[in-house]
């Protein structure tokens, strides 16, 4: 299923800087960035419950927000983009 | 049904600041904002498509990103947050 992943995370101070690191790194793990703090990743049930583990873990509950969106598996309708980074497939960028 | 609007503006030079603003401005109009560049709005096709418009107008296509995500109309179980800013309810915010 495709699940979108957006974070906001507060990089008021160092440790914020190096969650917001960290959080992305994993992200990059799992999807594709296809915006600043936003992710859409190709995941089934087990690597989805695997990948918040590992974020909520990263992230401060008191001073950042992470939401999951999910979109099932027939999702190419659902998604709509306009400017740039338009051309990528999150199904293609995976397989390779 | 619920439509997720996510946007990237390239705020290099004050042009992208000032796009960023109008975006914003006119994504509140339609719906709550649950993250920095990240809105909820509850919108039909019409309203949609009318927004769509509005930011398409106001965004710069060679420097900036805008993507649109459609979660329906049952889109409680799609959507799961964790971290500040949790408790709002889309329908209970645009129905006030």
């Amino acid at each position: 299923m495709l699940v979108l992943i957006s974070y906001d995370v507060n990089t008021q101070d160092a440790a914020g800087r190096r969650r917001l690191r960290l959080i992305a790194k994993q992200c990059v793990n799992y999807g594709q960035r296809v915006q600043n703090s936003v992710f859409e990743c190709i995941l089934d049930a087990a690597q989805c419950r695997q990948l918040q583990h590992k974020l909520c873990s990263l992230m401060d509950k008191e001073k950042d927000s992470l939401r999951f969106y999910y979109l099932g598996n027939r999702y190419e309708a659902k998604v709509e983009h306009f400017g740039i980074n338009a051309g990528y497939q999150p199904e293609g960028v995976l397989m390779v």
